[in-house]
């Protein structure tokens, strides 16, 4: 196994403009895993309840996901139900969330997953992010995060703690600038990654993502899409294409981290064209590859070598 | 003179995070002449109040800008108001609009200028942008065009009409799809292009600006800045921008147009980091030209030529 992930694993009951799903497989931690065994091992920590249906274990199984850390509890799996509203389905409310088996989450790593070389700690409570961190035998190779606003208003003083210890940070442009108290994006970016992180990932939803690598930004555009079904878990699925690309490759220069930003794109789109998981469980490695050429296309130009006059002449 | 703008010359009182301004020079028209004036000669048509400094007049002209479609009406100049709110400036609020003599603007076109290659219609009246293409003596090389909502609302066939004579539509993001009547921007614009358009440019103020061409997208992010003082004309400077490269050029092409559109993004970058028009008053083409290269380095990645596989091996 090559990257472990902490998060959750949840049934969803998602409205959009273009239909509506009820108890629809769904969680950090599945969209994530789900996502990153297209390009490597992934083993998963999470709870789940009394009602969580075999058939989905059986499922993450099928995509060699090692879930032997995937723990039954009694009580019901975690819930969340959630509508989106604006046009780009920018914006969304929760209906609601019924924590369930996941308010007792105590996360315990195997021997073997303590020594796992990757790193994701999905969005969950930074103790228990911090908990996770401390039992790794040694340190990974790479210690990706995400948190969101919740963690940051709540419990700032350990989110601080496990920012320090993480080489990515994962946040959406709010969560950016509340965390970093700057509403700059770029100074925020920066006094972030002064605490410890190299890079900081700034998730834009429909507008894409831009990365702050040391003194270098890259912008990903979102992939166009002309029909968005249910942006549910298109985050967690730009981690796992960041993160799958770098443990897959083992590459962590600056061409690397861009390369992984923009496999991360297209992951996420991917993601939003069907509802739950459904349109990332049939990906071939092919499709992706495809849609990553096609980002060449979305965002080239004729750039301006040095001496040449842009006007010509 | 090679670009003809018809627009608006104004006044404005602007508050942002950063600062306030007074009665600062302003309007479509003008921000686009001067910006426009680094690539080409530029000839303008607006109204003035008699309150209108003549030092202003005299700015114009030493940008080389063809000032004679100015004319001078009495009352007072167009007066616009508003404060900017939110952390990333992209929305905002207007508190006064007083049109003044511009509400009643009929523009009149010289000889020499109805036989301008090159013609943006910045946002005004769609029966006035009618009236102005229907004085030129031959059709442009390009027609551009800029609109809003409350033409979209309130003059809905009269833009229809000036939108099937126009070669490039700019519009935010909202506008797109209000005038498209279409939710997802990828349908809206093409809905658009049926009607005639070879280019929409979706700006998206902060987040860049989406360029779709007969079936190509290219995505030109925003410059990333540590400082945002006031976003007042930006659109219009990325218009100046992307017309002023076309009209500098001549070149029409696929590329000729992504070229153009990152030449808008750079120039609307300039045009954020000052109040009014005191940054790209003073900016050289040297300077442009850098930051043009800087895009390159903040969108390039190593892509996957044919055949290649993303995870190696």
């Amino acid at each position: 196994m090559s990257v472990l992930v902490v998060g959750s694993v949840a049934y969803d009951s998602v409205t959009t403009p273009a239909d509506s799903r009820e108890d629809a497989l769904g969680g950090s931690a599945t969209y994530f895993s789900i996502a990153a065994s297209r390009f490597t091992n992934v083993s998963l920590i999470a709870v789940i309840g009394e009602d969580f249906d075999e058939r989905h274990i059986a499922l993450l199984r099928s995509h060699g996901i090692d879930v032997s850390g995937l723990r039954r509890h009694n009580g019901k799996t975690f819930r969340w139900a959630g509508e989106y509203y604006s046009s780009d389905l920018n914006a969304r409310t929760t209906l609601d969330t019924q924590l369930n088996v996941f308010a007792e989450f105590s996360p315990q790593l195997s021997a073997e997953q303590r020594r796992c070389p990757y790193l994701f700690l999905a969005n969950i409570d930074p103790e228990l992010q911090l908990d996770v961190l401390r039992q790794m035998e040694t340190r990974p190779n790479l210690v990706a995060l995400d948190s969101m606003n919740f963690w940051i208003d709540g419990k700032r003083d350990a989110l601080n703690e496990i920012v320090r210890n993480a080489d990515v940070l994962f946040m959406d442009e709010d969560e950016t600038r509340d965390f970093a108290r700057e509403s700059n994006l770029v100074t925020a970016a920066k006094r972030i990654m002064a605490m410890g992180p190299s890079a900081v990932v700034v998730k834009r939803g429909a507008h894409g993502a831009t990365l702050f690598n040391g003194d270098a930004i890259f912008s990903a555009p979102a992939f166009p899409l002309d029909h968005v079904a249910d942006p549910t878990g298109a985050g967690d699925t730009f981690a796992a294409g960041f993160i799958g690309y770098i443990a897959a490759t083992g590459d962590k220069t600056p061409d690397g981290y861009r390369r992984a930003a923009v496999l991360g794109s297209v992951m996420g789109s991917f993601c939003v064209q069907d509802f739950s998981m459904d349109r990332i469980l049939t990906l071939t490695i092919e499709e992706i590859e495809d849609r990553f050429r096609a980002f060449t296309a979305l965002t080239s130009f004729k750039g301006l070598p040095e001496g040449a006059s842009l006007l010509g002449g």
